[in-house]
């Protein structure tokens, strides 16, 4: 495929090889069949042309924005005997946030990430330090959650708490929403409580988790109006310890009001390949869920928040 | 009974008076039949003997001490047509937790408060400003819960956030332990993050929430022992959010750890007279419930943290 032209249905298959052999690399396994004969081989593209050295992704990171931003949504990979759905992966926060969680599961939980390349790993924000070691150098970001999981802290603590997680390493910010102030009709204080979070977090992007399966319509509507407002860099269902978790109606409105600018993650309940793929047909370009390593394999999972 | 010495048997009748005024006077009854009946003179008692004026309990704390010293474990008084469970309420913390409280139903918890005079009001920090205003000058304590429910914040944070809500009228702060630290087997971690708290408390005591439903028996021993350590106040079972609520055999056991030096607080689900009396018989001497009022009255109730 050398040389050839980065249009149309040949975006898929160079990506496919781009991807396996980045994958592989990261598996430490030799050059799969019919991929590319010289994965070390410099890449010299100074346009969307290829040699095939497969290091694109890293080496020419435009190359795949170009990609995805002319149509490329969804890509597939095969390494070794495993079936990642590389496409999956790297929109997946793995997350970890049970109170009891301890540092060897922890461990657990970045090592799966390095292995799969998932987008993150999400915990609670005592654990930042031990993930952000854990990570380093992985490419995976370390996300604490903030104001976790009511939401009913200060606007004041939640961004003293998200400051001091970025000061740990954290590099995006997951904050639960002050959902008792949205059911008290005060807006200003939900609104205030984000700008907070937001401001306390940069240059770092920011979550705001508004619980949907306990809010109204409107509710939903306003606190994604009020999280766009206030400069948040996605809006997300659920913190997992709450009523209930993402379904496809809330995606498909969040991702109705906040538009193409901000992202959508589904969390809570999400622990398939089909649950993820459900949901990011609905609008989702993210997904939180602690049974990541099954929804990239196809595999089950009894993992849980 | 004025001018009666305080030994014995006498000390319950004495009590009994001296509540019965103080409710009376608090729900701005006329005083009761036969009670003193001069209930404004000033009490000169100026040892262990009463005037009967009925206001010892808020002019001479160190009587109600005294007494509580001298084995007078329970009270009972009756004011008006209801029938409070004095001895109960003064030991209860009146409890909304859930985040989706408003500012109607946080009002409706603090009416009650101030009219059962149950010991205190807990609620989530962010509500702490409202709480405090509202029991102005009740007698009633704010109590703010922090890092709650998971306990899986930084020491920092959990101490930023006792403080501020200190700051905002908080009287006690019910802390979450850090859990994974425990599980991990990092008592320094456990112990430094109650220490933080305590500190950042002062002078208002802490109670240590253990979560206990979600801990082995060793670790239910070394949280108490910890606690201690570390200057908190009491001991506290559950969140309520958690795997589990208060059992009888968990309070005893705190009871045993602890001594008699600090509080041991039953919380989760206690709903009626019943638990509350069997966790006071089993060694609390405070108890966390969002039932309180059916827990004083007798009645039922299907409030929930």
């Amino acid at each position: 495929m050398s040389g050839r032209a980065m249009d149309g249905a040949g975006n898929v298959e160079v990506l496919v090889e781009v991807i396996a052999r980045k994958v592989a690399r990261q598996l430490q396994l030799a050059p799969l069949e019919g991929v590319g004969s010289d994965p070390g081989a410099p890449c010299d593209a100074t346009d969307l042309t290829c040699n095939g050295c497969g290091f694109c992704a890293t080496r020419k990171e435009g190359v795949l924005d170009t990609m995805v931003g002319s149509g490329a949504a969804r890509f597939g990979a095969a390494a070794g005997g495993a079936a990642p759905r590389g496409d999956l992966a790297s929109m997946i926060d793995h997350t970890l946030l049970k109170p009891e969680a301890t540092r060897e599961e922890l461990q657990k939980v970045c090592d799966e990430a390095r292995k799969w390349h998932f987008a993150t790993v999400c915990v609670n924000a005592s654990n930042i330090p031990l993930v952000a070691k854990a990570l380093a150098g992985s490419g995976v970001k370390p996300i604490a959650v903030v104001g976790f999981p009511l939401g009913a802290m200060t606007g004041t603590a939640k961004a003293f708490e998200a400051r001091e997680a970025v000061r740990n390493g954290a590099r995006e910010i997951d904050m639960v929403v002050n959902i008792g102030a949205m059911k008290s009709r005060d807006y200003g204080t939900v609104l205030d409580d984000i700008c907070r979070v937001v401001t306390a977090s940069k240059p770092y992007p920011v979550k705001v988790i508004l619980e949907t399966a306990g809010l109204t319509q409107d509710e939903k509507v306003i606190g994604c109006a009020l999280s766009k407002a206030a400069g948040a860099a996605f809006v997300k269902t659920s913190t997992g310890f709450g009523p209930g978790g993402a379904t496809v109606e809330d995606v498909q409105l969040m991702r109705r009001i906040v538009g193409e600018e901000l992202g959508v993650k589904a969390s809570g309940g999400v622990r398939t390949t089909e649950d993820a793929q459900r949901m990011m047909a609905a609008g989702a370009d993210r997904i939180g869920a602690s049974a990541s390593v099954a929804i990239v394999t196809g595999g089950t999972s009894n993992a849980s928040y």
